[in-house]
């Protein structure tokens, strides 16, 4: 049996409970959090703390809290035999306190509580700084993932920088694309359908294959049209983002 | 029975080829490209011309043509019984040619011949110039889809505005995940889990309710760093992506 205790009241620590609770061999057998308890993990029935010195014996202690929280908490925890991980996609393995075995455990994932998702598709991104606590770790991604993943700092910062362009970005540009359809009276669930089949052929066939649009064929025209219909941010985004279409399918043309 | 006659040899035309051929009350009985048929039409075995004096008798022509050949084909057409129809987005129905009944067929998805398409769940939005023909063009629609959808010229450029976030400006974003990761050696693939759960994560919650990441909390740090790794086209759209995010989500907060 491994034995984890999850950090953190946010979404990454509540699909980690939620996981977990899934894994035969995985028990969490605690959940720490300075403040009280998310009503949302009550169902887990796992036993919590806010205090460090309750804190109980693990295999892992997983920090699921904010970038900005990691480094002083790792600090102000005991000495433990078990490894200290933290899910952040944007901080070094470096910002864990050196006093504790270290590791990253990033699901690259958009997590919200209570959200259903198959876990087994999600690439856990896994740092460690031997071997043998490479080895543990990823045997711990095992028990949620189909694709333990193994990268260093740097990479991770990399992919953390690539999702945010394909979700928080994509995410940003469907509330436009909703927006515009509402403000006329549109049904923007007429845009559904899009989306996912976006998503799918990119996939499928990838991004470079898949892009169409006036920016693409060079339609001027219908460019103009479009422009004339928006204002403020959402124009400089339609400008920006057609630019770099023309720029990116322009060179490839001559 | 109802008769088409498709004009053109691109997606469009294709995918109506396409799915007619699989609805037991449509027939494509010819169809029309002014220069030779593209290969991959041959399957359908649909009677080919590139004449317009060969143009047999049908219910609808639809002119899946190119947004700038719309209004010269169907001024070049003669004088028929049947209604004429454009496929365009972005193209006013006044665009075609007086002498015949007009009408628009625009379905409202992103297309490649050869790709598999659910067609029962594509929006087609539709315009008339009477009732009587309206009615004919749902029931034409209604062999495809399960959601014909009574839209204006002025609705159907906003729709289509909608959809060139939704898909084309997602699909660059898409893009540039990709090449953030392959510059570094990170395969992107481990991407594709993140894009889908987006798409289905806007579509369940709706998009504003849907928004994370670094500019949506202010989190200046990882902004900056993300930054770092840019440059050019790339580093223009993260500014401006993230600065219509802090605006979005900042007015809110205040």
């Amino acid at each position: 049996m491994i034995t984890v205790i999850v950090f953190g009241n946010g979404n990454m620590a509540w699909h980690l409970c939620n996981a977990f609770n899934y894994c035969k061999n995985v028990s969490v057998v605690q959940q720490y959090h300075h403040k009280k308890q998310d009503n949302k993990f009550k169902d887990f029935q796992i036993p919590f703390t806010n205090k460090l010195q309750h804190l109980k014996k693990a295999d892992f202690y997983i920090l699921a809290v904010s970038d900005d929280s990691i480094a002083n908490l790792s600090a102000g925890l005991p000495v433990f035999e078990g490894i200290v991980l933290h899910t952040s996609g944007a901080v070094s393995i470096d910002a864990l306190h050196k006093k504790n075995r270290n590791g990253v455990f990033y699901p690259l994932q958009t997590l919200s509580k209570g959200r259903k998702i198959d876990y087994t598709e999600i690439p856990i991104c896994l740092e460690a700084q031997n071997e043998e606590d490479l080895t543990l770790i990823k045997e711990l991604a095992g028990t949620i993932t189909n694709n333990p993943y193994q990268i260093n700092s740097e990479q991770r910062r990399t992919l953390h920088l690539a999702a945010v362009f394909a979700n928080n970005f994509v995410n940003h540009l469907y509330e436009i694309a909703y927006t515009v359809c509402e403000k006329e009276g549109i049904d923007s669930s007429l845009l559904e359908a899009l989306i996912l089949e976006t998503a799918k052929k990119a996939i499928d066939i990838m991004p470079a294959n898949a892009q169409t649009g006036p920016a693409k064929r060079r339609d001027q025209e219908t460019m103009k049209k479009h422009l004339k219909k928006l204002e403020g941010k959402q124009e400089l985004i339609y400008k920006t983002i057609s630019a770099s279409i023309l720029d990116t399918y322009g060179r490839k043309k001559l």
